[in-house]
C-alpha cells in the first residue's frame, strides 16, 4: 500500500478542521471506526466543548454501546435519537414497498436531516465521516451519509483510517470491529462489496491514483484480473454519486453580448 | 439579457433527458414554474407514462391546486403526499427549537427522501428543478431541493425558464405567479433575495459568465454598485453549496510506489 506519513496527516486534518470552523461541529457517531476517528480528530482540533455527537440508531444493538463508548471516552456532549418513529412516518406516508436497501437509504438521509437541524440550530457545521474507499466505490447513500459540509477523511483509504484510529487512541473495540454500514441487521461492508478492504485499497490506489492498467495491477498483486474488473465496475457505476446534479450546456446557443 | 436560441435550447433539454434515462423520471411538482417546466420537458422527452409527479405539501394552499393543474394538464400519474406527519415526527424526535428557515430545510430534505424512495422503487431517476439563478445565489436547500440525479434547468436563468415555460405551453397561471420556495406561508423569492429576478439575472450573467467588474456592471445597467455587491455576496456566501464535501489533500505526504 502507499506509504503515508501518518503523523503529518493527523496534523493536517486537525489544522483543516480548525480552518473550517471556529463555532464547532456536529458528527453522527455510528459506533464504527470512521465516525470515531472523525470525532477524535475534531476534539483534537477544537476541544471537546465544540463537538456534538449524535447517535441515531434504528436497530438497538451493540453499535449504540460502541457509539456511546466513543462519545464517553472523548467526554463530548452527545444525544441518542432513535429514528424509528421518523422512518415509520415515512413508511406510512409513502405507501410503497421499500426493499431493505431503499429503506437503508431513507435512514441514511434521515440522519443527514437530523445532523443539519442540529448544526443549524447551534450555528455549527456538519462533519462527514466518508473515506476514500467508500467514496470511490459508491458505498454510501447519495445525499445521505455522503452529504456533509466537510469530510476530513475523504482522501484517506479505509486501511489508512484504521491506522490513524490506532494512533490517536480510538478504543480498540472500535478499531477491531467488522465494518458495517448498519443499514440492516448483520450487514458487513466487505461481504456487500465482495472484497476485503485490504485488497480493495491496494486495487483502488493503483487503478485510480496511479492509473495503472488492469493487467499490470493483477500481475503486481498476483490476483485474477476479474478482481480488478470488479472494482473498476464499482468505480464506474458510482460516478453519478460523485458529482452534483448536471444539466445540458447552452453555451453555443447564446449570442454574444 | 443574453440572447438564447430558445427552440434549440428546448430540443437540447429534451434530448438530454432522453439520453439520461429510458426507464423514466420522478419529479417533485410544487406548483411553481421551474417544476412545471421540468415536467413539461420530461413529458416531451419520454412520454407521459414515464413521468411520475409528486406533490408534497406541508401547507394546504393554492400551490397544491396549481401543482394538480400541472399534472392534470400533462395527463401524468401523480400522487399527493402531505409531509406534515413526517415533519412532526422529526420535530418530536429532535426536541430542539427550529426556526422557520431550519424547518424549511427539513421540509426540502424530506421531499428529496420521498422522491428518491419512489425513484428507487420504480427503477427511475430523480429530475431536479433548480435553475441557474437559484444555484448561483445559493437560494436552495443544500442536499434538499438542490439534490437530484440530473437538473435539466441548472444552466438556465430564471427569466429564461419563464420564456421556455411560455413556449412549451405551461399554463399561464403558473407562469404568471410570484415565485416562492414555499418554505413558509407568504414567502416570496424576490423579497427574500432582496432583488427582482429580472435585475438579478442581468447582474449574474455579467458577473459570473462574462466576468465583468462590479463597476462596469453598475455602469452598464445604470444601477448603484451596491446592488452588484449584494449579488456578489450571495454568490460568494453560497460557494459551499455548489461543491461536494471536501477534505484535506495528502499528496505530498505519500511516498512513491
Amino acid at each position: 500500500m502507499r506509504a503515508l506519513n501518518y503523523n503529518a496527516a493527523i496534523d493536517r486534518i486537525v489544522q483543516f478542521i480548525r480552518e473550517k470552523t471556529s463555532s464547532g461541529v456536529v458528527i453522527g457517531i455510528s459506533g464504527g471506526v470512521d465516525s470515531a476517528t472523525t470525532a477524535y480528530l475534531a476534539v483534537k482540533a477544537l476541544g471537546k466543548d465544540k463537538v456534538l455527537g449524535l447517535i441515531m440508531p434504528y436497530y438497538e444493538n451493540q453499535d449504540v454501546e460502541d457509539a456511546k463508548l466513543v462519545a464517553e471516552s472523548l467526554g463530548i456532549e452527545y444525544k441518542i435519537i432513535n429514528i424509528r418513529s421518523i422512518i415509520d412516518a415515512f413508511r406510512d406516508s409513502l405507501n410503497i414497498d421499500l426493499d431493505k436497501k431503499s429503506l437503508g437509504n431513507v435512514m441514511a438521509r434521515t440522519r443527514m436531516i437530523i445532523l443539519y437541524a442540529h448544526a443549524n440550530s447551534l450555528g455549527r457545521i456538519v462533519l462527514g465521516t466518508s473515506n476514500k474507499s467508500e467514496f470511490l466505490t459508491g458505498y454510501f447513500t447519495k445525499w445521505g451519509d455522503g452529504a456533509s459540509d466537510y469530510a476530513p477523511l475523504i482522501n484517506l483509504y479505509k486501511t489508512e483510517v484504521w491506522e490513524i484510529a490506532k494512533r490517536i487512541g480510538v478504543p480498540e473495540r472500535i478499531v477491531k470491529k467488522k465494518p458495517s454500514a448498519g443499514l440492516w441487521e448483520g450487514q458487513t461492508d466487505e461481504e456487500e462489496l465482495g472484497i476485503s478492504y485490504k485488497l480493495l485499497d491496494e486495487i483502488l490506489w493503483r487503478l485510480v491514483d496511479l492509473k495503472m492498467s488492469k493487467e499490470e495491477i493483477a500481475n503486481e498483486l498476483g490476483i485474477p484480473v476479474e478482481r480488478v474488473e470488479h472494482v473498476e465496475k464499482l468505480v464506474k457505476g458510482s460516478e453519478h454519486k460523485r458529482r452534483l446534479p448536471q444539466g445540458p450546456s447552452f453555451e453555443d446557443l447564446i449570442s454574444g453580448p
